[in-house]
């Protein structure tokens, strides 16, 4: 039956898993299909590449990959992977992989539910690629839509909190609670935090594995058990708690405000439709999951985890935030408040590493609230509420015991019958409970839950009262909620207005039109690789033998995800010369962190505890130097050559004046300045002379891949930007992954679960990073079909021409812009710098004038100030088409002349369009202008700037400042429409 | 296994489908689900109906329905119907009946082949609401993107075919040959025409049936019996035939110019990229499927067909063209060409009675091949012959005859063994073949084609060679080809530059933007019902089970189709009043037809063959005299009165003249003019009582489900357009559906099928009027899933609110427009007419300009001139809301001020704003501007136009007088980019 899932004939079936080695004497061979997958992802055509190798001045794509690349680290032979498949056959893979998973119905909770994720979003966002290929919003001008999704994120997380200010996600409930820990820590100062026994398993894993290097303490207690003083810095309790009960928070509270330590209730959006939120009991911080609103369990992830505090912690706050502020004509509008990329300005000094987080996902859950609105939430949560009260009712009449008196949607019941007398007939059922170690079991409840689910249950737990019966006895149930909530929610309009399918439909698909994505144009971020997310590749993620399998189900139960997860190692494991794979990382940050755990748990184990210090080149992601902070090391930083590598005498010294001390050293190879340092081998080499253990940032893998490997070279351990290489698209800042490739040595030391644990695993591991043991399991899918779909020789020519494109692109603009880095052959790797300092004396034109001038030609601009103040990197990867590398090239040529007008007095110094722009509809439709250039320089100007399909920014230039200074991120007022000429 | 098919939890099962009668104590009545989809269909809430009814002065919805509806008509029970589904529970109902579908690998051919639809193609657009939802392109402003599409479809089929014109779809190949043989007729005056006898046997029948009432005498000849005289108008051959012979036609075509005959050619795309075109031979017309250029099977629709001419017969072709103008600033545009809606201007005197095609369908196709490009499509036709060639070597050397020795991709095989025997094998393999009569067998490949199938097939016919064998002895096989093409195809530039993903996504992204679709804003179509297509209903029409289905497979394989059909025509005949529905008019005026051709064969089985005449009121839609002079029978006008209904003395008067020849009054209800006649009763029964038959148009059903039934109040028969009342989108002028309901007397001659007999069809048929049995069954899901999932209820509440919205905008416009028809009490059905005729004299403003100027605020403007010339008639739908509504209201309001400051002088006679609309952003950009109002007036002439989500028309007002003298219908030149400044 799984032929139905997919749009393909009738024909694929599974026979293409055989085919890896087959005879080269088939019809296939001889008459291959018309269609390489690698033809449709690559953007030039044989022909394009043709002419830019020959605008290159060299004779093939090999010459150049030979003068980029140092000869000492070149992968010499073809990658050993399966030959790539056609669309039809990749999906028919997935399906057959799929088809191994089992979806039974769980009720296991633990913070992980059943949700009817609504179509129209599904379609509409999570499927579409207007709202999936975005880039953080670094350029709010030309992201106010998912702003706005995001700010209507925040209101929901604040309104359901009762929480003054909230984030735009984290990336899972564990982690939004061990960065609470971290919170009250800074800011107490004090050593001792204080969780709550019954918190989810995982949540106290991940706070136990994050708090350790930290130098925190952390108490493991009973509620009644807690006690506070002047060395605790908070307490973390879960609400209800992981076993269901809905408990009192008052006194712990005040009791702990008494001694200045701080309160963090993790909780759950949908129990607080019903129950006091916590901003009543005056906790300080507030966290929990969106997933049950509206996004697929995913076996894991992706899902949103907010964050929420109040008004005096904002400063303190991880992640991102959206904030209110105005454009340079006075109008309301959305950009990221406060610390947008604070990594890369605090660095170790970073609140936390997080950058990466859950936008599309907060994205999904914010608009399945605007599509349910307050009233529709109310209803779900009282529904749910009242069926778990039902069968509470059964199962107290069939003389099982329900430990928790007081509940909203999760039983904890000791039994009367054996815990395997029930578990065999809930296998019969295929249903998943929780089975506590004590016998005792657990049933979470959720919106999908209908009359024949509960049914199931009650004949699960042998109760014989008909389900009418138990009905009309509990008719005045919700009286009996305690601590039910009194305080309502939601009342902005936006939540209140589009409730029609017309009305959603529309809303949404006004966002996504204020939103540059990569349906419109490229987006050349250097170090964000920005290439084509194939509708195949995405497709599966959407299947439900992949999205609604829960995470802690039993392993038989994920047997198509075991599957796919070992297959895919192997793979990355091929391309990068690692031995082993961990999926748990849901960022690059996370596996940052998580692969220098491992190196300090490998080094630790070995008695080298001494080893602290981690070198790191100033060109770094300011997630490394974070990472490295939170992973208990001290951070030396290391020069950067005229060339942009990693300046070798610094390196030498500080490595040897270190060297007793030295854990790692973590490097971003080719450089974040875009070149194959010609020395890496020797760097490795040094650093493992010296006793360290090299980590190699894998931003950059897209300028490697069948080229050469980490693993070769001397790296011990590399994060995979999965969302950059590996074509998971951005979702305009998240989802992503970032599974983490060992050399065997440091394989016994990856992370597990304190649940499943996940494949290979050992006892030696440093601990858990992430709340699922395999991180955002269902977005994987997309990754592997990408290599399965490209193959080993479609994988090394996306490579070459990722190289390609970037050099071509940089020859061009050379004679027009400085080009930062080049290696001795003059060749840049997949990504270069312009360089923008020297217009500044002259023209007072900055990196910013031109980014934003950018949009004014329908582009979004390069990668701002980073790694270079004042100067922007541009990768184009290999997905673009010539006439597009070209048409970018002009527009940045075209700027180029305009900044010439101004050094010549052309163009006036402070009112010329660079300054002035973004230029919006409204400023060049305007009946006044009286600006120095004219309208048609503001709106159009270059040839290929197509009046009907330009791409206009909705908004003029941000205020920055005016928007720290206004904090706002809520909703600001919107007015529904009243009729002009109503009578 | 169906879980993994959609988006929903893991607990749908089928517990739904028995639940029908639900007792009223389970859980689920007493604590319903939040989600009531009727909720989310219909626009307005609860608040908001409540404030319309208090503006239209009533005391509530079912007052306002009594006193619109006549007392005699009035539906007084609840429509019988399940009561509704949620959308998981829906979702679940279509898997369950999907799986009772088997998808076997068909190869039976006859106009029908697998396909693979690029998934990329299949998301952005079969999937996207943004190419699903448009009306047809009449407002072509707003319509430039699927007009580019479907010129390109056109470029496409006369590349392919090396014809002059081509047109922008059919309904599919048997109609378009049907329309060949009327259009020779019509040329040359001539009654007899020749049909090859290896034509499809679905082609031959719908010709017979359609040249029987046209006084065409077909002759079904071999070919090379074919013998020309002065009364033969032209002949018909199919190229390759349905056996699969490619064939030489010169010498055919050669005899029928002599005796200036006309040459027709049912041809195959796929096989013209291998085989000389057409046009090459010299053919008058070429006609066939574009199916397999990525349109699913869907068990036989939908999908497009095309029809290309030599020039001198372009004003003869039938459907819409779409050609080339120029617009207000002498730019390049698409406009339809020649004959847009030349049904309302001829009449009975039309080419055709086309109206609604397969707008949606040509667009992929044109898009498939945009995707491939030339080499592409030369590449897959290439490797399907060669893969057809391997087969018929293998099959020769196993002793079976190929009886076709030149063939393109199908294989007409005389067996050594008996046909059974070969069944039994193929069935083991699940693999559909064609069984001849006289026990040859038949096999077509095509793209989708893999070692596999063909070593499947190899075994089937017990050929024990190894493919690998057969491969290498037929290297050279291409120079077997006869009948070869040389010449090129396709060289323009729109197929030769978007064949990466990112390329094609941009471009369909590009072409989606430029159009106004539900999207966006409402389009309130007089007569169109453009309504809410919601998500879920879409899904299921693309998944496999209901796609991937061959029209011809054994009904063993289509039992769960046939669990739809027949379910479905329940709810149908419950919703009219009929007995008895037949699915297989593809679109209205299709149903027009079926319905005018049952109702004569009942009158002829009956001895009153001499009942010809069909009385029509003047107001009825164009399809409708156009339908029923193809049905051979006389159209009688029939004058309409004041009321806007029709005119009873006239009707009396007529009826009684024509009484002894009376077939059939044909009246559309409520009428065209958007009014409940009181007399429907009494008009019916006088045409009874006459002897004729009432056909009732069913385009405005949305006024009547739930409330009233044309069975009930003495129709006979109705087609229901499944694309406005039961929200199958309009795809941008298709696909449609116009299945017919009638009453048990008519029941015997519904239509039947030569190869697939429909449930029910008995041998009285009139003859069939589809290629496929059960029409376009894809897209019947989506009408289901819409009765489900309101239920009786809901679809009451949905007609009652339709009805509720249009009052309400017709009061709020009275005080601004005269509303030309209302009933007694004032009241108006679902639509209305606003009289635009009384400017003229004082301000020259007419119909259009104000349908150009809704386009400046952001609307698409309601049905214009028709039924009244130069008055616009509004149907606002049930699923807008009222602050839509308001909207739409105020802008109109805002127009009707704006004239007056024409008629006070306040704005120039021709430099106004409605003149000159629509405002292009080039318009209001340009630094001149030397008109007579502001631009802020031009463009943002509302408060609610807000400039950061105005949809902009792309191109300025079309000048169609332009086009239609400088006629050019194939893609005009484009231009790559070129960069500016590359050296
Ligand atoms: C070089 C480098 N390292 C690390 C990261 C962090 O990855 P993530 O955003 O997935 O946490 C980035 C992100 O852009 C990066 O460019
Ligand atoms: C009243 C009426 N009858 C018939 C038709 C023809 O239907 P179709 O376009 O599906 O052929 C229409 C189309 O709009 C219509 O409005
Ligand atoms: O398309 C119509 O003619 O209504």
């Amino acid at each position: 039956m799984y032929r139905i899932i997919q749009g393909i004939g009738p024909k694929r079936s599974l026979q293409f898993v055989k085919k890896a080695a087959r005879s080269l004497t088939t019809f296939r061979d001889h008459f291959p299909k018309n269609d390489d997958f690698s033809n449709r992802h690559i953007g030039p055509t044989e022909e394009e590449a043709y002419q830019m190798i020959k605008y290159l001045g060299l004779k093939d794509i090999d010459e150049l990959t030979n003068r980029t690349i140092p000869d000492n680290i070149k992968l010499t032979r073809p990658l050993n992977l399966e030959e790539q498949l056609d669309e039809p056959e990749l999906i028919s893979r997935l399906m057959k992989i799929a088809e191994n998973n089992k979806v039974w119905r769980s009720y296991m909770g633990m913070g992980y539910y059943n949700t009817h994720v609504p179509n129209t979003i599904l379609r509409n966002m999570f499927e579409n690629p207007g709202w999936t290929t975005q880039y953080t919003p670094y350029q709010p001008e030309i992201s106010q839509g998912r702003l706005e999704g995001l700010i209507n994120y925040q209101t929901l997380v604040c309104d359901m909190t009762k929480m003054e200010i909230g984030n735009a996600s984290l990336l899972d409930e564990s982690t939004a609670a061990a960065e609470a820990v971290a919170l009250c820590h800074r800011q107490t100062k004090r050593n001792k935090f204080i969780i709550d026994s019954k918190c989810h398993p995982q949540t106290i894993a991940v706070c136990l594995t994050r708090s350790l290097p930290l130098g925190i303490d952390i108490d493991i207690v009973d509620r009644d058990k807690m006690i506070f003083d002047k060395k605790v810095a908070g307490f973390l309790l879960q609400y209800p708690d992981t076993e269901g009960t809905v408990h009192d928070m008052q006194n712990l509270v005040e009791e702990a405000h008494k001694h200045q330590c701080l309160a963090v209730c993790a909780t759950d959006l949908l129990a607080l439709t019903a129950l006091k939120p916590p901003g009543e009991y005056d906790f300080d911080i507030a966290l929990g999951s969106t997933q049950r609103f509206g996004v697929p369990l995913g076996y894991g992830g992706p899902h949103a985890a907010f964050f929420a505090v109040k008004d005096k912690f904002k400063r303190l706050m991880p992640g991102r935030m959206v904030g209110v502020s105005r454009d340079s004509n006075g109008k309301d509008c959305y950009r990221l408040a406060l610390q947008t990329r604070e990594q890369h300005i605090r660095r170790n000094k970073a609140t936390s590493n997080i950058c990466t987080a859950q936008a599309l996902l907060a994205n999904m859950s914010a608009m399945y609230a605007v599509y349910h609105g307050p009233k529709g939430l109310k209803h779900i949560g009282t529904r749910v509420h009242k069926a778990t009260c039902v069968l509470a009712a059964g199962l107290r009449k069939t003389g099982h015991v329900i430990e928790n008196e007081h509940f909203f949607d999760t039983l904890h019941i000791r039994p009367v019958y054996t815990p395997s007398e029930i578990m065999i007939k809930a296998n019969q059922k295929k249903i998943n409970l929780r089975y506590f170690e004590n016998g005792n079991i657990g049933v979470s409840l959720d919106e999908t839950i209908e009359d024949e689910d509960v049914r199931d249950l009650l004949w699960i737990f042998g109760c014989e009262i008909p389900l009418e019966d138990l009905i009309k006895e509990e008719e005045n149930l919700t009286e009996k909620l305690k601590h039910s909530r009194t305080s309502s929610f939601l009342e902005h309009e936006v939540f209140n207005k589009y409730q029609s399918e017309t009305e959603i439909v529309r809303y949404m698909k006004i966002l996504e039109n204020k939103d540059l994505s990569l349906v419109h144009s490229m987006i050349p971020l250097g170090s964000c690789t920005m290439k084509l997310n194939s509708t195949t590749e995405m497709m599966p993620s959407s299947w439900p033998a992949l999205s609604s399998i829960h995470p802690f189900a039993p392993i038989e139960q994920a047997q198509g995800y075991l599957q796919l997860f070992l297959d895919f190692e192997k793979d990355l494991c091929e391309i990068t010369g690692y031995d082993k794979i961990s999926f748990q990382p849901n960022s690059g940050a996370q596996g940052e962190y998580a692969g220098l755990r491992t190196i300090k748990a490998y080094l630790d184990d070995n008695d080298q505890k001494h080893r602290v210090v981690c070198l790191i080149p100033e060109s770094a992601h300011g997630t490394n130097p974070a990472s490295a902070k939170m992973a208990g090391m001290d951070v030396i930083d290391i020069k950067v050559n005229k060339q942009g590598g990693v300046d070798m005498l610094d390196l030498k010294n500080k490595a040897e004046e270190w060297s007793d001390k030295l854990a790692a050293l973590m490097i971003t190879y080719p450089s974040t300045n875009g070149v194959f340092d010609k020395e890496i081998r020797e760097i490795c080499d040094l650093i493992h002379h010296l006793g360290g253990q090299v980590y190699l940032d894998g931003a950059n893998m897209n300028a490697q891949v069948g080229l050469c490997r980490p693993g070769d070279y001397g790296s011990d351990v590399s994060h995979l930007n999965l969302h950059k290489t590996f074509c998971i698209p951005h979702g305009g800042g998240g989802p992503g992954m970032g599974p983490i490739g060992v050399k065997a040595h440091l394989a016994p030391y990856l992370p597990t679960h304190p649940i499943v644990r996940p494949a290979g695993a050992r006892h030696q591991s440093f601990g858990t990073v992430s709340a699922a043991p395999y991180g955002s399991s269902a977005i994987l899918p997309i990754s592997y079909a990408y290599i399965k779909l490209m193959g080993p020789k479609g994988l090394k020519r996306a490579t070459q021409m990722a190289i390609i494109n970037a050099n071509y692109m940089a020859k061009r603009l050379s004679k027009h812009y400085k080009i930062l880095f080049t290696n001795n052959e003059g060749f840049c790797a997949h990504e270069f710098i312009i360089d923008c300092r020297n217009f500044k004396t002259s023209t007072k034109i900055v990196a910013t004038d031109i980014a934003k001038r950018l949009q004014d030609y329908g582009f979004h601009a390069p990668t701002m100030s980073w790694p270079v103040s004042d100067c922007l990197m541009i990768e184009p990867t290999e997905s673009e088409s010539k006439s597009e590398l070209d048409r970018y090239c002009d527009a940045l040529i075209s700027i180029r002349k305009e900044i010439d007008m101004i050094a010549e007095g052309k163009l006036d110094l402070h009112d010329n369009p660079l300054k002035r722009s973004p230029h919006t509809i409204q400023d060049v439709t305007a009946s006044e202008w009286n600006r120095a250039y004219s309208r048609e320089m503001a709106a159009f100007p270059a040839e290929f700037v197509n009046p009907t399909s330009k791409f206009w920014p909705p908004v003029g230039r941000i205020d920055d400042i005016y928007g720290d200074s206004h904090f706002q991120c809520r909703c600001p007022p919107v007015t529904t429409y009243k009729s002009a000429y109503l009578d």
